[in-house]
């Protein structure tokens, strides 16, 4: 199907005006913009949309998450990661099914959805369900296997990677796979190199739990005499890499910073999470300064408790200027990036995360009448600050609608909702 | 009018389950709650209103605001304080008239009620514009006369008690009248002492900026030999005293808050503005600790940049939690608390921010269905860390709708809208 979107204003974070938006017309040509400009003529029997009243940016790209723990919201408000997880978490997901993690990542795909999120990383259990719900949803992701026991590692790995082979590049390319060693606490330093050697051998990403608790690095630290990512690093987990995406990174020196950056990894920064389980605040001078590749996650919805990646983005940008005292200290431009084409490149999804000719159509239409965006002194800057999931009307992953008009297309909410509240209060009941 | 709202959902903050909410019947008579109750029998010729499908709150209160700054949303989003409001804010101001105060401020009503809020906090000027966009909005607020500038003080105090006189305890209760010297760096210590002094005669309160950036309590340190709270407290301000509402207070001594306490002073916290700004991140074991009454306040808009109490209350919470490291520090109850009652104390208005018999019916009613309450595991939780203003369906202030079903009642917003546009047009081009 060919399209024609006309008028509609765009983030164009290169600009470099006061507002970095610009008017222009969209050619959308099966799943690819195949052009952006000032005017466009349609092809014979494209479809022509008046977007003028629409903000169309990149789908946001939530580069760390655990979709079904939709489940699990609100079950521990007040106590820190090693109780939540101990205490409320493993004990219930224990009792999950495959059944339970599809309607629970149904669940959160459909609030990412409906807050602009058009691509997603998971690690869990029971992953064949989640890349079920994916695929049905028609969204995109990177999904792993999340190992986070220390028995019985060698029939986990060889379940993760049989899911690797399955499914990495699929649905129209829309999934990728990888692997997912849980935490360094959760694991043994073998069975994390394992992960790291299979991985380089599929030639796709492992997805980590990093330096989350300053806790957890000191425990690390008096058993292994170095830091997580130092005593990875120094082993060679790291050399010949496949990409990492670390997850949290809260408590670095420059060092791990550095080692992450020369290995070519991500971060995905789990702001909402970190602070609600009382992790702490990162050192954001010295991560914005590494040259680590940052993006954004909102972590599973039993800690932070939505899938929004606007609310996400804002409170990251929010914690980065108050806890350096430099409202100057990141950018609008550089936000929005890190909320879309860094995690896009984090995932290893090519053309993704940005507007330009050849770019998939991975595109979310905000509601310009919205009061949020009143008066449109700078878009782009009531987008990130103002706005939030109110004013998303639209939302297409490769040129296929998933919500038109505010209605979820891939996914029947209410039989979802039905679904996830039932099973819910089993696993409450245990 | 009286009606009953049947099976509704409220927070019940006493209740000490794990979630806090009970299932009851309200009945509303005239501007009140008559009866709250497991059940109520409808008196005759009642309205009988099926509300189980909703979460009833208070409405919030928010506790320090400036409504008109909406006109100056977005303008600038990398600077501190000081350059923020001399080369961007200042400017701008001095070419608004009463009408451009009048719909910036509408606008700003217009987000707080479609967010959950009821009771608006206003230190600004053409404050009678502000008091006409309240009364016709038909919401509640404390509003007073900002006075910003050093020059021509005695002529401002006059108008602010003019003002005072005026509106004080009109539009039914709705409108209370305060004074508001805008901070010790833009006012004489004579000056402020005066704003004191004529409040405590009238009765009322004063708004005020206190202790908002480092290089502030620096200065006037400097200055007077001690910060101003101390210095104020020391030539007896804050004796024999008016409430004293003060706003941001990022940067305190336990001898500061220990002064406010004595003084019976309030502190609106205003998380957003001051992260954004840079201003940096209180001490909040000093602020949890200290037995001041704490509330919370979006500030304008021009440095938060919307007027979303429920978004403003999540992200004091997770800085709580995550800059004190301590996940148990502050419960859910209490944030709710901060956001509702706590509030409605600092303005001086009895029987507002709860859910009681007698008191104000200043309600909420948040959309269950929403999928940010699935499952309903805990739905105050949910609530304070899961939904938005999505999820806001109707708003009642002193037994009126000003919100219903998602419609605007007392603001033509389409109007505001308009007017918004083209007055914030005419202030950028200056």
């Amino acid at each position: 199907m060919v399209r024609v979107f006309t008028s509609a204003r765009i983030l164009d974070t290169g600009g470099g005006s006061d507002d970095a938006t610009r008017v222009v017309d969209i050619l959308v040509d099966g799943m690819k913009i195949s052009r952006i400009a000032d005017h466009v003529d349609p092809p014979e029997g494209a479809g022509v949309v008046d977007a003028s009243k629409y903000l169309v940016t990149p789908g946001f790209v939530n580069a760390h998450g655990h979709l079904a723990m939709t489940l699990l919201r609100g079950l521990a408000d007040e106590v820190p990661l090693d109780v939540w997880l101990h205490n409320y978490m493993f004990p219930r997901e224990a009792l999950m099914n495959g059944d339970d993690i599809y309607y629970g990542s149904l669940l959160a795909l459909a609030e990412g959805i409906m807050s602009g999120t058009t691509t997603f990383a998971d690690m869990y259990f029971f992953e064949d369900d989640v890349a079920r719900a994916v695929d049905e949803a028609g969204v995109r992701a990177n999904l792993s296997t999340g190992t986070a026991s220390l028995d019985n590692e060698q029939g986990r790995l060889e379940k993760s990677e049989e899911f690797v082979v399955r499914w990495n590049n699929k649905a129209d390319g829309r999934i990728k796979a990888s692997f997912g060693p849980h935490a360094p606490y959760t694991t043994t330093p073998a069975f994390v190199m394992e992960n790291f050697e299979r991985a380089r051998e599929l030639g796709v990403i492992v997805q980590f739990h990093l330096h989350e608790t300053r806790e957890e690095v000191a425990d690390f630290t008096a058993t292994y005499g170095a830091s997580p990512i130092s005593y990875y690093a120094d082993q060679g987990y790291f050399e010949n890499p496949p990409r990492l995406l670390a997850a949290h990174c809260v408590h670095m020196t420059a060092r791990d910073a550095e080692i992450l950056r020369d290995a070519g990894a991500s971060i995905a920064l789990n702001i909402q999470s970190n602070l609600k389980l009382g992790s702490g605040i990162a050192d954001y001078r010295l991560l914005l300064g590494s040259g680590v590749n940052l993006c954004v996650g909102t972590d599973g919805a039993a800690s932070n408790d939505n899938v929004d990646m606007l609310e996400e983005l804002r409170v990251l940008g929010l914690v980065m200027k108050g806890s350096t005292m430099e409202a100057s200290g990141i950018s609008n431009a550089s936000l929005l990036t890190m909320a879309t084409s860094n995690g896009a490149q984090a995932l290893g999804f090519e053309g993704v995360g940005t507007l330009s000719d050849g770019a998939t159509a991975d595109l979310v239409f905000w509601d310009l009448e919205d009061e949020s965006f009143c008066p449109r002194n700078n878009v782009a800057s009531h987008l990130l600050w103002s706005a939030n999931s109110r004013a998303v009307d639209s939302v297409m992953v490769a040129g296929s609608w998933v919500m038109e008009h505010r209605q979820l297309l891939g996914i029947d909410i209410d039989k979802v909702r039905f679904e996830v509240a039932r099973r819910a209060r089993r696993l409450a009941d245990g």
